[in-house]
């Protein structure tokens, strides 16, 4: 059983803030070939429609069909597809769903107003996207539970119609996926994907249907076509490896520990899995839990890979320096596994999602516990948030002037407006004083 | 007098929805020597920091500055510029300013959490981000209201600390922006600008500290550095030319419409301002009042070229109709200018903000109504919002299972993680459940 060699870095030590900047730095660039070859397929998609779609599918996933019709797949196939699951994965999947969505009704925002002592009604009107893209990795990165993440925040929101991509390489349909689109209320699906898949979206087609917004994860082709459309429609964040920090006071059993991070690091060889404690030797607990536990999983390879490369366990001085850690990393998942984690949150600026005792760990956020899986990475939890609701809901502005207001406010416009030499600013406001 | 030539559609005419995507069109591109520019500025400054700010400065602004230091503005700086101004534009000022801040209170977002029958506890903790960059343009669009717009969302979210970077060409300074800085509480001003302003604050210098997000609207360098940058920092949408659609029954004075088609008109030659109105008789009639009020501006040879490149005058069958034309342009700035603008309001589904009435002119809301001037244009308001508090703020997902969720929900997590095959995942569960 040998031993996987885990980077270890001392807060207290000097040099450590650099340390820990490279520790987290990765090379994140798309070579030319990728930018080419997707602004080749964006223009094709553009010009020639669901004939350009039809080709490349043919092409790169070695679908035959003769239209794009032939591609879309039928509410009957996803209610077959649920219908084959085993029952205990049809109960999770509909468990999870629940809870899903319970916990994004919350985040449901309303339209308000307010009337000012002149009659002045000002406010804000939120309405939903009338429609939705949602993009699906075929093959290995296939998970149900993104479907979920996804989806839901969208229906929940209003969203009307939400068409799913989703490659099939080789025609090979994953029924846990489809299943998934039939309990979240997907209202149609193609087996298209690629940046031939976001450009359909991004631009209709003759059968698929222009969207407004194109959210979900997929690779360098993807996320560079995503980048793109961005601006004809909205995109979600693009994201970078998975991460998890760990915050432990050193009293959780190092197992669980180790199995957390690993958690993170299964899903592929760039994810990033520290761990920050002011207890040096659970961190060498944890070490050797890790060896000891690696050998037993299937993914060992990536994991080893993972932790090896990309993985820390990082000495602090005290449970305050962590967050501060914490709060630099900017974490996509944090766990406080801590006697007293209502103690530390005051503390937490800046994570996707914190889960919160010994007992949290993340795999339950990823799937089932409620809150999005689909979280701020590579630091990016300093300024933006998990996919939600919000992000399928968008805000008009109300106005609305009494005839008072229209003279006092009107004053104060055309005083700013001449500062600014904007005339005509000025003079449409005094139209209406002069009324 | 000559008449000014706008384009006149029929929405009952065959072809009308290609004339209007033509008219709504225009190209956005930025040219290669741009990108090249820009990536170089970005490099240099990463590189060299201060050094490379200050000379960019040197080369572009003709400003001599030893240091960085020599470029920072002091609050007194800012002060004195306040109390320079003439009482009138002092006193609009800070009446504008106390609206907006009293409507962008009502945005605050907060922290919630709900507690389930055993005990587990989920919400979201919502957070200010800690460090905000404010780009303001030099020159002649260099708006005193535009800083307000910007930074005052930004204080009311509770952001620490707001830098504002603003060029000052030949070393010209400002006094009104200075002025609305002082007025919004921005706490440091840098007196730079371009693509090497942008990566001073994405990147952070010896001097000028990184933030956490960039806001304000720029030139085309400005627009693709932020562009580059987006990810390391956040930024707000890259705003296309400035929109006004007019929905009106005819009955309003026609001189009034023509001054709010003009107001908008008059930012530059992009800009668009379209009138939508079953009357034809009224279209003639506002032609009719451009035509006589047009030779009145000081700014009329912009708006000319505006309104006659870019302007429109589109006939329609009813209201309802024109609100089904709102919803496909999505307008930046929309005027209701009916009799009863709550009746048509439930039909607009997109629009940046919604001017209500007659008496409602887009100035007042430009400058002072309270809701932001800062708007999604070019259709985005399909997918996205006015510039607001929720910019400053994020969220993070709160997860605290308790023993028995641990069990409840370790069953359904570890059932979707085998079906997706990540056995990590559902070991690290398990661990919680057979605890």
């Amino acid at each position: 059983m040998s031993s996987v060699a885990i980077t270890r870095l001392d807060a207290s030590a000097a040099g450590f803030q650099k340390q820990l900047a490279d520790l987290l730095s990765f090379s994140a660039d798309t070579d030319a070939a990728i930018h080419q070859a997707v602004a080749e397929i964006l223009d094709a998609v553009r010009k020639r429609g669901d004939a350009a779609v039809v080709e490349y599918t043919r092409r790169f996933d070695r679908v035959q069909a003769n239209d794009m019709a032939g591609l879309e797949l039928s509410q009957e196939r996803l209610q077959q597809a649920l219908k084959s699951l085993p029952l205990r994965l049809e109960t999770a999947l509909k468990a999870a769903a629940e809870r899903v969505r319970s916990y994004h009704e919350r985040q449901l925002q309303q339209s308000w107003t307010y009337t000012e002592a002149d009659g002045t009604v000002l406010g804000q009107q939120v309405t939903a996207l009338d429609r939705v893209g949602l993009y699906v990795p075929g093959g290995k990165a296939a998970y149900p539970s993104s479907v979920l993440m996804n989806a839901i925040p969208a229906k929940v929101a209003g969203v009307k119609e939400l068409i799913m991509v989703v490659p099939t390489p080789d025609g090979v349909q994953n029924d846990l996926v489809l299943a998934a689109a039939a309990v979240a209320g997907v209202d149609r699906v193609f087996t298209i994907g690629g940046a031939q898949a976001v450009a359909a979206l991004a631009y209709g087609t003759e059968i698929v249907p222009q969207v407004d917004k194109i959210v979900g994860p997929g690779n360098a082709y993807v996320a560079e076509a995503k980048r793109r459309v961005f601006g004809i429609v909205g995109i979600d964040m693009i994201a970078g490896p998975s991460e998890i920090l760990v915050i432990c006071d050193g009293k959780t059993d190092p197992d669980w520990i180790a199995m957390d991070l690993f958690s993170q690091a299964e899903h592929d060889e760039l994810a990033q899995s520290i761990l920050i404690s002011p207890d040096v030797a659970f961190l060498d607990a944890v070490q050797a839990s890790v060896d000891k536990l690696l050998p037993t999983l299937p993914r060992q390879e990536v994991i080893r890979t993972s932790i090896s490369k990309r993985g820390g366990l990082i000495q602090c001085r005290d449970l305050d320096q962590a967050c501060e850690i914490a709060n630099y990393i900017a974490p996509e998942h944090l766990e406080l596994s801590v006697a007293d984690p209502d103690a530390l949150l005051p503390k937490i600026r800046h994570a996707g999602a914190i889960f919160m005792g010994r007992n949290t760990c993340e795999a339950l956020g990823d799937y089932c516990a409620g809150p999005n899986h689909v979280l701020p990475t590579s630091r990016t939890a300093r300024f933006s948030s998990p996919l939600g609701v919000y992000d399928f809901q968008k805000r008009s502005s109300l106005i609305h002037v009494s005839a008072q207001g229209a003279r006092t406010l009107g004053e104060i416009a055309a005083a700013l407006a001449y500062g600014e030499g904007l005339q005509a600013h000025a003079r449409s406001a005094e139209f209406r004083m002069e009324h």
